[in-house]
């Protein structure tokens, strides 16, 4: 009675992880210092000294009965108030406490939304080059994921493709941005433009189409800019946030569901969310979390090292001739591989301890990713490997 | 599009939930301490310091970006490899930590298990009186709950009924002990006889049949007795365990499975809860909490003070002339209301300021549910209003 599904599941294993797993084999052989591990997302600066304050401050000076008590099923209303009035400070939005519930990070964000706007055979559009957990995110509730191709010139996207794949049983768009693996910003255009089209097919489909916006990389946005705040320009939208990249928190497991005031059912939908908690088991996140984050939620981790790391490899790779875009955010650059097989690309760069990921899982093959949340040290030592590797293997650099 | 399966949940407005909501009402007239509030299960002793000073100590001296970052899938090894260690030394098992997936407290623990060994179509089988969360737990996995009736005699199981309603389509058995809302404990007899029958039915039915033990009261028992290890009795086994009661965390969400290992399928189940957590968007719980909780496996809160509430509320009903089975642990108490309807029974009480939880929704109609997780100087001070209530309104006493 073993249930079948997630059997299944289990052969399919992260390209990631998999060679998360070789990195670890080959630094426990040479030292990990040795091995130049871009395979892996996990923020390398530090959480914020405000934070680790505010925990120490709050298990310091409250009631432990009440510190550590039942969050409401719809989180902690003083919580839900402070991002409330942060968001709205900086982003110009009309957030009431009844719009916002906090999540277990941006996984458990996406999957309420998902499940609160969307029933089994309906599809989920997002945009390649996107990050695969999507699928089992998408695949558990019983939609369908479509993926609408790349724009490999700026990775913004592809508006001919989208109005092509778009239809009557298309319920959510799900977008990410600043995107993980490409790095790139939406423009204030694009989604000026994606909102428009998206109005269009709701009123000519005659049915809302949800737009979910998976945005733990807000504020990680290079040289002074800043990303436009996506459910700003359109009424149907779930922001989904975490502070796993922000104040560099990824195993505490803290986020939260915003739904724009001006949707319709935004407070119907954050009722739905408790709902959805009840039966996955989720509740609420951690009441010492949701207090903590609470406290800080205009700062952030410090993302000068990422930006120096993105300086460094962009002029590295495109010295050497790689073609590629220029991350305006994340921790993430997304070049196009030195052959038609970015699988066999990155299995040659391995050979000289180099750990990049080939894309195909991203839905963009012939590309590969770094994460280069990682010591600018370490960025600098792996100058010279990259461009020997890209020398000796393909005659470049 | 919103999804209609949870929009008709909204309509169910949980009775306990509701109750308290009005004994907030009242509070806010006639002050918190006049209103004798029996109706949430939220720890009311604080959590140990030793709990406390392990969050500080870890926060003072581990390096941030390592102490918050990502868990493994699976959880922190040394984490599993600790709850396994504790488990083995306290109730002579052979857990590994392959064994232990940390979740985000019992729900978690429950909505994994019911996952990983049902498929949809699938009969459940819990043992009324039953905390009423199991419904939206085994609901939306497309499972179906069947509830056996209650053996009011003992509150242990009514073997009989229990054998008539397993069948073909029964995939697990849910057991809740020590038991909410009835505070008892099960026997090694009566754990020995269900897991008989189980082996029996299992052979004959040609599939297994899982046992999901919900535990978390498991350390919360009183006059120096224990609880009979349910895993030690049957192999098909999947304990749920949460550190909400035992170290007052019931915020924090935190806690694991542990599937017993002489099931032959335990390794697989663990691998399994990962990528059930994948779809859900559960993830680990919280990398500091995982940590922190492993410091203190062996401690709990002090339960003495629910020991003396029971024993000051179980004399004085019995002395008022309730019907009522002495609770062995938990901090519930769960006698016969005074008349038929134990709805309106409540709805009385309540005008004594009495929050009491009538039965209904936990299937044991004719009773009700006292938490007695309050303080105990005003458990002293509602015993002369249960007197008064009980003269006045139904001449007992």
């Amino acid at each position: 009675m073993i249930a079948e599904q997630y059997r299944k599941m289990l052969g399919q294993k992260s390209v990631i992880r998999t060679l998360a797993e070789k990195a670890a084999e080959r630094a426990a052989l040479i030292g990990k210092e040795n091995v130049f591990d871009y395979s892996l997302g996990n923020p390398s600066v530090p959480a914020p000294q405000c934070f680790t304050e505010a925990v120490l401050s709050l298990l310091q000076k409250e009631e432990p009965v009440a510190l550590h008590g039942y969050s409401p099923t719809l989180g902690i209303w003083s919580v839900k108030e402070a991002i409330a009035a942060s968001l709205n400070e900086r982003f110009g939005m009309n957030y009431g406490p009844e719009h916002i519930f906090p999540t277990s990070a941006a996984a458990a964000s996406i999957a309420h939304a998902l499940r609160a706007v969307t029933a089994p055979g309906d599809e989920v559009l997002t945009f390649a080059p996107f990050f695969p957990e999507y699928h089992p995110y998408v695949d558990l509730t019983g939609a369908v994921l479509k993926v609408v191709p790349a724009d490999t010139k700026a990775f913004q996207i592809d508006f001919e493709a989208f109005e092509s794949m778009i239809g009557e049983k298309t319920a959510a768009v799900l977008i990410n941005t600043p995107n993980n693996p490409s790095g790139a910003v939406y423009s204030a255009d694009t989604l000026t433009r994606l909102a428009r089209i998206l109005t269009e097919k709701s009123k000519s489909y005659g049915h809302d189409i949800f737009l979910i916006s998976d945005e733990p990389y807000r504020e990680i946005v290079f040289d002074g800019k800043k990303q436009p705040y996506v459910s700003g320009f359109y009424a149907n939208t779930i922001a989904c946030y975490s502070f796993s990249k922000a104040l560099s928190l990824p195993g505490e497991r803290i986020g939260y569901l915003a739904v724009n005031p001006a949707c319709p059912d935004a407070a119907l939908i954050v009722n739905m969310c408790g709902q959805i908690s009840r039966g996955i088991g989720h509740n609420c996140p951690s009441s010492l979390m949701q207090l903590a984050v609470a406290k800080v939620l205009d700062q952030t981790a410090d993302f000068s090292i990422y930006e120096k790391n993105r300086n460094l490899l962009y002029d590295c790779l495109t010295d050497i001739g790689f073609e590629v875009v220029k991350p305006e955010g994340t921790f993430y650059i997304f070049p196009k591989a030195l052959e038609e097989d970015a699988v066999a690309f990155c299995e040659k760069a391995l050979q000289y301890d180099l750990v990049l990921v080939p894309a195909d899982s991203f839905a963009c093959p012939g590309y590969f990713r770094m994460a280069y949340c990682v010591d600018t040290q370490k960025v600098e030592r792996s100058l010279p490997v990259l461009r020997r590797f890209a020398r000796e293997m393909y005659g470049r650099g």
